[in-house]
């Protein structure tokens, strides 16, 4: 098999995070893919640095790093809990894993720093093995000599180490089922070009790159079989949000026959807004498009329209699959038939992800 | 009137090229829009460089530059046309323009220097004035307060001086008709970034630069009324070859009852082709994909895919503008209703862009 041992757990061979028993690594995707230099974290201040500077990047990946952050601080000095916390809550506030992994380690009777690191291995792990089993019903659904098209970076840097949508993709390919993938460079971050085309390289799995516009042609040419994305939040009905360029791939896809598959983790299903249009869409600064590298592309002062992600309406999603199953023709109804009615903490926000579906599947595991 | 005189006839603010008597001075649109650098060219060799080396590039425009390129040839030595025809002739192979504009100074009675610098700004003029009757006629679709997106360059610097697709956006915005300007950035080149929001800065036109897949969410929020484009091939049913990414435009257009609106000349008209699906599509190197400004963008080696144009089907086209009219609902019969039937000549392949309408109004205009 192809992977390393990381103290009990195995990984694939792409992984961003390595808890080191005194230091937290993290692979810094700052400088990706030209160098592969490691971080090394020794306390909160430091993980919260690497969390706001992006050199660990994907909502997962983003809560586990601040998990092992806070076990960090305690080990450094017990009494640094309430500290760690609001240093490692306000390094990038709007990533909702990471509010997550700080509220369940709140929740912990022991708050030691054994307890802690326990805990942070623990979501590091039920991250890891979710991301397996949303794989094996992903590639299930794809045939042999699959080809398909995937946007951003979903892969083993985005999370515990295997991947939403493109832990479909390798699982799909150890099982023989992909003949070729497309990944597109992802505008303004370049994601796909930057750290899925080398996710890709690494693992030997056939990709050609293109450009984000292209992706419609590829699909008129009958290039393509499914589009497979992650996702930043799902609303009741599965409305979708994912990276800017998802709607238009969407689009394309229902044009062309494609299939269109979305891979998120329960966590990121909130039953808190019923609809897509409830969603908000983040804006970021126009240099992300007018500059590269901190050299001007585009005019000096030019004004740009820079929304980070946009929504994809369940109509246009032939699957969501999470790893509690696959959830087809995504509505309402469709995803309480795989992961429960909210509960009425759900509702009221107290505990967003927690419904009688999910736990039960968490008793059984335990 | 904003604009400056050259030697007689007046384009706008913003030319790719002006003829100074002893040389042709280019505006260097590799180092766009950082410099603004002007080479002098006084030979064929010096024109034919700056083709390959896309200091000037957009079809109309190198057809123009080779005709003064011929002019330059003969006032060094009068015996050099042939020599000089076979340097520009290979400068650039694919475009068609060129090979146009060598073909029409070879049928030439008086092939003398005085005579080949007339013919060469008569085309200049030409161009420039088909130019202003596409956009007349173009901007007379748009609404007033319209909000209009628009990928690539298609304007001054890809023209004779005004533009094909920004051409229309320009004179609609001189009549007060446009509320505000989406370009694409377009990859991989940034076309976009660099050339067309250089464009609508130095005119005043509001303008935000939008990633490339980022333009069919701008649609789902209907801030959107038209799309509009160039042109590279216009097949005899009205499908449209045109950079990568226009058919991805097209397709989220149609999905959200977006007009969308094609802009070029009818030497772009190719009745030789009977549909799109004839129409072959270029592919360019990988590196245009993985580097930027010889900087890696992607893992050494990645495999790119790399189309540089894509077919855009009649059927999503709400209408064809060239300098005879518009064409609404594209197809041979709409087609043939502006520019009247190809003659047989145009059918054998020895002068394909002349048919009786074409015909009619060269001679109304002498």
């Amino acid at each position: 098999m192809r992977g390393i041992m990381t103290k009990g757990f195995v990984t694939g061979a792409v992984q961003p995070m390595v808890w080191a028993g005194d230091c937290l690594r993290l692979l810094d995707q700052r400088v990706l893919p030209h160098e592969e230099r490691w971080l090394e974290c020794r306390g909160a201040g430091d993980v919260a640095r690497a969390i706001h500077d992006m050199a660990v990047r994907g909502a997962p990946a983003i809560g586990i790093a601040a998990g092992y952050g806070m076990a960090l601080a305690l080990r450094g000095d017990p009494g640094s809990y309430d500290a760690a916390e609001a240093v490692l809550a306000k390094s990038r506030p709007t990533a909702v894993n990471l509010r997550w992994v700080l509220e369940r380690l709140r929740r912990l009777k022991d708050r030691s720093a054994a307890a802690v690191l326990a805990e942070a291995r623990r979501i590091h792990e039920e991250d890891l093995a979710q991301n397996r089993r949303m794989a094996q019903f992903g590639a299930a659904l794809l045939p042999r000599g699959a080809r398909v098209l995937t946007h951003c970076n979903t892969g083993a840097l985005a999370t515990g180490g295997h991947g939403t949508a493109l832990g479909v993709i390798r699982t799909a390919h150890a099982q023989g089922r992909i003949a070729q993938v497309f990944a597109t460079e992802t505008r303004p971050w370049l994601q796909g070009a930057r750290l899925t085309a080398w996710e890709l390289q690494k693992e030997n799995i056939p990709a050609r790159l293109i450009a984000d516009g292209a992706a419609a042609w590829l699909m008129a040419r009958h290039d393509i079989d499914w589009v497979i994305v992650g996702a930043d939040r799902i609303a009741a009905n599965g409305d979708t949000a994912n990276k800017i360029g998802t709607y238009a791939l969407a689009v394309a896809a229902a044009r062309h026959g494609v299939k269109f598959m979305v891979v998120a983790p329960t966590s990121s299903f909130d039953p808190r807004c019923a609809r897509g249009a409830d969603i908000h869409i983040e804006e970021r600064a126009a240099l992300e498009l007018t500059e590269f590298r901190g050299t001007l592309v585009a005019p000096a002062n030019v004004d740009a329209f820079n929304p980070v992600f946009d929504v994809t309406p369940a109509g246009l999603i032939t699957a969501l699959v999470c790893e509690e199953g696959v959830i087809r023709k995504p509505s309402v109804a469709a995803i309480r038939g795989v992961l429960g009615r909210p509960t009425k903490k759900a509702k009221k926000g107290s505990d967003p992800f927690f419904t009688p579906a999910w736990k039960r599947v968490r008793k059984a595991r335990k």
